[in-house]
């Protein structure tokens, strides 16, 4: 294993630490660094909704790239692939409310859908309202590794976004949840993995795949998926993951839709476009009709090779609150 | 090698075609596939200097993923590793063309430098006024495989967003060219390479490290560096490239600065961000103020795994040019 790493039980801490003096103009760590969290420069913002994300580390820039206006008000990273305890999520929590409650957007892992619900638990104690959407947009697999049912991968990063933009615009709780819930419900993934990752703190592969083999179907934690099949071309493998995805979305011609191309950290810009481009063509053929795109690393899985594609059958407010200005880290759009 | 490609003939072909797809907002390919360029949507703008980069392909984002409003009018990919033809970068100058001139921006290797003299001296023969800057910013070494004189690295992007802006204020042809000659003098590079990558029509590793080894002045195309050291820790890493750019660019302390960590294309974003915490820890320990930053795959080398620290000394010219609006596919800034 090599990694431009020091000790690995202080890569989080230490990427956490670059990343907020890099981006101090955008955003500050919470003040205990037990409790570690991601927040908005000049905290919550009064009146509005807070967005709280979080999750294991190794899916960067998710969630920490996406703290900033029109997106999240606070991130927790937990240690490499392992969800982060209630204490920093009640800590983000806090910080993230402007009075109008707060948003958990919280990928369905076991894990993680506890220890949001013990933090809102805590939150409501202590008079915060708090609502959680659970992002399953993975059709790969029903049950998992680490998840009952679908596992949440990088329609998250819409979510975010989109609901981001709902509270931005002061939506209240409930609308800026209802708003999450629908992006959910609309958005479906599927990944596959050409090369596995290396866990820093595991300093091995954390599964092995031939050199005449993918896996289609990975979890972003390099999670077993449908099935393994003989290295294919880029177009085969697109077809593959855009049919699940379009077929299990129940698309039928005529929609609008957004296409995302995610790369899952170790896959040149380039292949990423060429599947964009397969995709782009395929829908266009099935009458399905691409009117905003997303093409780059969102949600990676360490230094995995490979991509996924996503899916998010747009409609009028849907797009419009895509539009809208988000200025964060790894994300930025203008009016 | 795995890849996400298909014919590997054909990478760069459809990996520009889904490019200019999912961008379709803000750029736009040439019209003859046999020239192959990108354009800024709308076309040149009248009575601005244009901007015109170019170079092997591979290294994306740089150089099509800068065309848009703020940074370059045109670009031109070559095939992977290898520089584009006269034929495409005249073309690729004639659409940048507002009547204002157009500035070539190049870095420094033979083919390049060559192929866009070439195509200056034609585009001079059609009554265009052309400038070049030849970016030359690896401290690595002074002479390699496929160059006379320093490299051409990750600084380059410095160089397309900071001319760019002085174009879109409507500086004369004189003038972008000066401020771009002025970023190329005041930046300073150098890299690292973990492991080597794999040009798709090659179908085989660029060079070979062992598995304790790293190569310290990775040239982009995998070119021989300083020197092959032992696998050593992030905080020695970044301390070898950091103390080599800031011994070559003369820094003494008091001076203001941008700091620039670049992934080589296959390094998750959490390793660049703890080689920025430790640049910017060692540049503070030595007076020098970082007061702009960037983090990122910008100047990637295929799925090389790896990353350069780029130091660029800024001014108060430059400092208000690098603030200055940008609308690209891979970099977005608003006033």
């Amino acid at each position: 294993m090599k990694k431009l790493i020091n000790d690995p039980h202080d890569v989080v801490k230490e990427a956490v630490a670059g990343f907020v003096a890099a981006h101090s103009d955008l955003v500050a760590a919470g003040p205990d660094p037990e409790e570690l969290f991601v927040h908005r420069r000049g905290g919550a913002v009064p009146g509005k909704v807070g967005l709280v994300s979080g999750g294991g580390s190794g899916h960067e820039p998710l969630h920490v790239g996406f703290v900033g206006e029109g997106m999240l008000d606070a991130a927790v990273p937990g240690a490499v692939f392992t969800s982060p305890t209630p204490g920093p999520i009640l800590a983000a929590t806090k910080a993230a409310d402007g009075g109008a409650g707060v948003l958990h957007i919280v990928k369905n892992y076991t894990g993680d859908v506890l220890n949001f619900e013990t933090a809102a638990e805590l939150a409501d104690a202590e008079d915060i309202d708090v609502a959680a959407v659970i992002i399953n947009d993975d059709v790969a697999v029903q049950d998992s590794l680490f998840t009952a049912g679908r596992r949440g991968v990088a329609g998250t990063v819409l979510v975010e976004k989109i609901a981001g933009a709902s509270a931005e615009r002061r939506d209240d709780l409930a609308t800026v949840a209802a708003v999450a819930t629908k992006v959910n419900e609309r958005t479906r993934s599927m990944g596959v993995a050409l090369h596995a990752c290396t866990v820093p703190h595991a300093g091995e592969l954390s599964f092995e795949l031939a050199e005449d083999e993918i896996e289609i179907g990975i979890g972003i934690h390099g999670e077993p998926g449908r099935e393994r099949i003989p290295m294919a071309g880029a177009d085969d493998i697109t077809d593959r993951l855009l049919d699940a995805v379009t077929t299990d979305l129940g698309l039928s011609g005529g929609e609008e839709v957004l296409l995302f191309v995610n790369g899952m950290g170790a896959t040149p810009l380039s292949e990423l476009y060429i599947v964009y481009g397969r995709a782009a063509e395929r829908l266009a053929a099935a009458g399905v009709k691409v009117t905003r795109s997303l093409v780059g690393n969102y949600t990676t899985a360490l230094d995995m090779q490979g991509c996924s594609v996503t899916v998010l059958h747009l409609d009028e407010e849907l797009t419009t609150l895509w539009d809208a200005p988000a200025k964060t880290p790894a994300m930025r759009s203008e009016t």
